[in-house]
């Protein structure tokens, strides 16, 4: 949030974008909103930056007419319960925008601030030929990139890629010349393998319980070898390379976060792994190998990571977050 | 929708709305949208025929930029629903906007074009005069605005101008000048009182047997009483009034639109009155007197609904569509 805050009062010119003159409402997005709370949290900061901004650069001189928010995600999530805990306390119009990031959502030139946090490390599939036996890439073995086999990481990366790129692309058209985009992406650090980083351990761990269901014959071989997580967790250079050749912004601020320690009991960690685990991939395992399978490779799943919490827990390396903050170019 | 064409075809001036020269994007809003798939008949209607308004002005010597659509309705409307319809088959930005469109729902003057259809006959509250034992205006013995009681009618009309006002105001602030509006709303022909009306006499029989329940002691008098519908069928002298008054539109169009003679089997018509009935009513009963009472109040209205269907069916009077087709001054 201070970084939020910090880029919105450094470099965003409220001038530029007319609001000395223009009563224009200030229209903000967050792209991957989920249903509450974190969005809230997220576009209030976001408005009181801008309040704050907007108070230093005109000392009141210029009426802000207010904000308009549009809490995107796509078409399944569940925007009932969006509306419902949004409700309670507004003090901007808001809307939801249901469809996919990675491709169009707003009309040309609409948006002031973009905000994407904890998303664009999913990808929009998982690549192709990492699922494909006759490719050089497939990840038998393995349910996501751990690092280990150059040609899938060759393959996640080209996705990762690709739809960056479309996504920078369509927030490019929709977010007007010196208007701002906060972008925050699980990462690795610059050299960490994705397989010596504690939740590329954890995902590891996860894919070993499958890997069990398989070797019971709770599930056929070919259905294991066909699962593979839509994650790439990216470098900060390759992020760098991609924003430089989509062309639409300039890199205003660019950092790596590292996650704080974690000061809890152990209990409470394998509890939370287990809880949090379960909200992100249960539907995603429900999809592919059916509600009982998922249930069974969870429970698996809780018993192994007490057995094996120490080392996920004691890892030499963790993932990071990048914090990305763009400004988009004045064409 | 023929009359909806052809407002837009004589009313839309896309000229003074500045669609020659900039290429700005057409923003259209439903307000009371519901799950679809009707809001979406509507909204596209909508947008062929500004297309073909705007290729009839300038001949494609301007580019029209496209649409964005705000799908509105309350905060409990199933958006879910109505974003997994909207996205099959998809030609234009949308938005989905929770919360009553009695009040502002979205920033100044930005919205080309509003719509709304039957919504606006649906109070934001049962005036609380005609619950008030100790008011001259209690509605005892009735659930609805029959027309019988003069205090009565005074209580409703009271609210409808109040709330409809309130739309207008809001509205007025959202649609840009030279948009259009335009709102079609259940009413009354002149003289003709809602007992006199089929739907009247359809929404009695419902009455009727909520009276039964009281009799039997299922409800209580009390929990009788205190319940009365939010619907008020307007006379068009009535909504011309409210609109002169507010004072933010001129009046283009307004007609009263008879029912089509409904062609079909006594058996069909009393299925499609029940389903109908639950689908519209079911909810508010069930809010007032719990979901059993409800069920069993329609069952006792379906038996009764057949006994009496010749004389809802031959009703000499029927009630009306008003369709008025607004302006939004240039201030």
């Amino acid at each position: 949030m201070e970084m939020v805050d910090d880029g919105i009062m450094e470099k965003l010119d409220l001038k530029s974008l007319g609001f000395e003159s223009t009563n224009d409402t200030f229209r903000i997005a967050d792209f991957g909103c989920s249903v509450g709370p974190n969005t809230f949290f997220a576009v209030e900061n976001i408005m009181k930056a801008v309040e704050h901004k907007h108070h230093a650069q005109f000392n009141n001189s210029a009426p802000l007419s207010g904000f308009q928010v549009f809490f995107n995600d796509v078409t399944t999530n569940d925007f009932n319960t969006l509306f419902k805990a949004l409700h309670s306390n507004e003090k901007y119009f808001s809307a939801g925008v249901p469809g996919t990031f990675f491709g169009r959502l707003l009309p040309r030139s609409t948006l002031h601030f973009a905000h994407s946090s904890y998303c664009l490390h999913w990808l929009s599939k998982v690549p192709t030929e990492v699922l494909d036996s006759e490719s050089p890439a497939w990840n038998k073995g393995s349910i996501q990139c751990d690092g280990l086999k150059k040609e899938v990481t060759k393959a996640y990366s080209a996705q990762f890629q690709s739809d960056m790129s479309t996504f920078l692309e369509a927030r490019g058209q929709e977010i007007v010349g010196g208007g701002l985009m906060v972008i925050i992406t699980g990462g690795l650090p610059d050299g960490v393998l994705m397989s010596q980083a504690g939740i590329g351990m954890y995902y590891d761990l996860l894919g070993s319980c499958l890997i069990d269901m398989a070797e019971l014959g709770v599930i056929s071989e070919e259905q294991l070898d066909s699962f593979n997580l839509p994650l790439y967790y990216s470098s900060s250079k390759e992020i760098e390379e991609i924003i430089k050749a989509n062309g639409n912004f300039s890199i205003e601020r660019m950092d790596s976060l590292s996650h704080n320690i974690w000061k809890t009991s152990r209990e409470t960690k394998i509890k939370v792994s287990v809880t949090g685990g379960r909200a992100v991939f249960q539907g995603l395992l429900e999809d592919h190998f059916g509600r009982e399978v998922a249930e069974k490779t969870f429970e698996n799943f809780e018993t192994k990571l007490d057995e094996n919490f120490s080392i996920i827990d004691g890892a030499a390396h963790e993932h990071i977050d990048h914090f990305i903050l763009l400004k988009r170019n004045v064409n």
